[in-house]
């Protein structure tokens, strides 16, 4: 059977009509739609020579064994944000199931080294607001104690929901038994921004994951009546922000591929009457080097500080989250480039804004390297979520290029 | 019986244990509160010569009859808002409480003109959002039908709250009567302000009532991702939002007493992983003088436009509310001039920014005046409200004063 890259378009639609609705995408991570998503591929599966396991994370593992046990992962996630679109996670599973179909015919069921297909559980984290939570689990960073309590918007229990779909958290650690003989690992992924579709390119290589610095910034300035308080008198906290909010700007844009969003603002007492008195900032900063993401927190602040004196107000900072930036593996990063050449013809490096499963597994030290395919307009975790269908055509043959490439690179594997 | 400036600030500090609690002044107009506070009031007025009513709209008025009908009006009001001062409406109507017993005194209760202490039903509109309801009742200014159906945070109608006070708003309009006769108009207030304490001074003359241009600003720009979405390419409704909330303090500061204030700023997702696709910001801009009024507003709005263009947004205006300047009566200027000259020494005109039912008087071409005491702090609308003790004592002796010299003029008008 050789590869059929319109099928995994035919196949996206599929299960888009079968676990959408007028909105987009349902497959929120634990609840019935995405078990139905589930279901649906794993009947997918029927006739090909895998054999087919729950990690107790959740994960749902494919594996096509080869004459080695020393092992190729490939990635994605069926589970989607609510009102999302018909590609984020569910192209790379249904791209991988498709270079599945290739290796085992290929191969007459049995190739040199093992494939492993991997359904990362809850990448999206959209229900309890815990992302990447199957890939951290298989990585050893998963959180277990301070996230079995966490509550959905009805008060579910994490820990209870997972236990209806079979995932008992106490067993979480246990996910690290899919690093064993794990020697690369690679993930599809729509871009979910402008860049490439601007730079009129299919396909780029991508480079890791940016670092994020996500901090909450208040600035304390004085409440006070607007129609009796003079101008020169007033501690506007909001004059502070706002300075903030315009620094932030010059603080990335000395770096090509940074970013910073204040993304929320809130104003209290907020009334149209009062000169603000306290003004809540949420900061997102992101970098893949670690330098240059230090330096940008570090000028934030200061610029924060700076902008308090000016308007008298006080500023405090909390740290809401943040991970430190992952680069990719520099062979397989080479690998890629060549993958998309032989589809596109011409490739591209990028960093990743946003987070993948694939920052967790190389966390865990396996050699790993994404692909990213042209986003439309750049939107995405929205049901107007498209990639181009000859786009998605090519990017399912780059990625299959790709895992014959990352196949003779396990091969060659000390692992 | 002389004035007795120090049984007011005794009567207030009565008012406030008896309507308030330990988050502040509770007398929020149409409550039991505010009803219980009217009842202490009344019973305050046995023995004096007056005759007392409530006129439909629910002000209450107490009436010194006079040889002459010509008569000079004192207001103030008891509702505050919620968790409020203890000074803020209730020093005008005990202090004018203290006057009426002085002035019956003098004139064996047949003072030459009729002297009337009104306490204005609702000044604050803390419950329905409606300030100034009775004195604009009594002005004819009134928007009855638009009125009627506002509803409080329990979904009450406000023609429902009144109603259970004794008001129909259906006859708002018989209000006007209060008119007939009255001459001028006089009104202590609080500053609600730092401008008296910052220049050493308890009183001042105030000029008028400034005029209010109120907006809301909407700009639009669009949401994206925080990790995926370049600098360059963004077009953030935040930023937009941020240089109209610094500019408009450099279009006030053309101005000596002009106030541009942004006091509510709503960013839409409104989460640390987008940027900001709208941004809606209210807009609060004020001046003594409708030519400075009408150009800061022009150029708010043109400064608007130039910043959603910078930032590829756009920006929609609309307004939630204006009023025009109220210069107050030149010749009760000068007598309030007076008055405080001889308690105080040393006057200071100035405008006032918050609105006051003095202007909604002025407004139905009754001459009118308003002195105003130093608050501690400029802090109004909130527990810890406080005018010193002393300040109290010469406010309500130059405002005695000021009655006097009103009662004069009301002589000597031809009304």
């Amino acid at each position: 059977m050789p590869l059929d890259p319109k099928r995994t378009v035919a196949e996206l639609k599929e299960l888009c009509a079968l676990t959408g609705d007028e909105n987009g995408a349902q497959r929120v991570a634990w609840t019935d739609t995405w078990l139905t998503a589930r279901e649906w591929f794993a009947a997918k599966l029927a006739g090909l020579p895998v054999k087919h396991h729950y990690d107790t994370a959740g994960n749902n593992w494919v594996t096509l064994p080869g004459a080695s046990e020393k092992s190729l992962l490939i990635g994605g996630h069926l589970d989607s944000v609510p009102n999302g679109g018909w590609l984020d996670g569910s192209l790379n599973v249904l791209a991988g199931l498709e270079i599945l179909r290739r290796i085992a015919a290929e191969f007459n069921g049995r190739p040199p080294v093992t494939v492993r297909l991997i359904d990362w559980a809850d990448e999206e984290g959209a229900r309890f607001g815990r992302s990447l939570l199957g890939s951290s689990a298989f990585a050893g960073t998963a959180s277990i104690a301070a996230d079995r309590v966490r509550t959905d918007r009805e008060g579910v229990k994490m820990e209870d929901a997972l236990r209806r779909c079979g995932v008992e958290m106490d067993r979480f650690g246990e996910a690290t038994s899919g690093q064993k003989s794990a020697a690369a690992y690679i993930e599809l992924h729509i871009e979910q921004g402008p860049v490439l579709e601007r730079m009129n390119l299919p396909l780029a290589t991508v480079l890791g994951t940016k670092g994020v610095e996500r901090h909450s910034i208040t600035f304390h300035g004085q409440e006070a009546h607007s129609g009796s308080t003079p101008m020169n008198v007033r501690r506007d906290a909001l004059a502070a922000a706002a300075k903030l909010a315009l620094e932030i700007r010059a603080i990335a844009g000395k770096h090509p591929d940074a970013v910073c969003t204040m993304g929320s603002l809130k104003t209290f007492p907020g009334i149209v009457t009062a000169v603000v008195g306290r003004c809540e900032a949420a900061l997102d900063q992101r970098d893949l080097d670690p330098v240059v993401l230090a330096q940008m927190f570090r000028e934030a602040r200061e610029a924060s500080e700076r902008f308090a004196k000016e308007e008298r107000c006080t500023v405090e900072w909390s740290r809401i989250w943040n991970i430190e930036p992952v680069a990719f593996h520099p062979t397989l990063l080479d690998l890629c480039d060549e993958a998309i050449r032989e589809v596109a013809g011409k490739t591209h490096r990028m960093p990743s804004g946003p987070l993948h499963d694939a920052a967790e597994v190389s966390r865990a030290g396996i050699p790993t390297v994404m692909m990213f395919v042209q986003s439309v307009g750049g939107i995405s975790h929205n049901k107007i979520e498209d990639t181009r269908e000859e786009h998605l055509e090519q990017a399912v043959a780059a990625f299959d290029g790709l895992a014959t490439k990352a196949m003779r690179f396990v091969e060659a594997s000390g692992k």
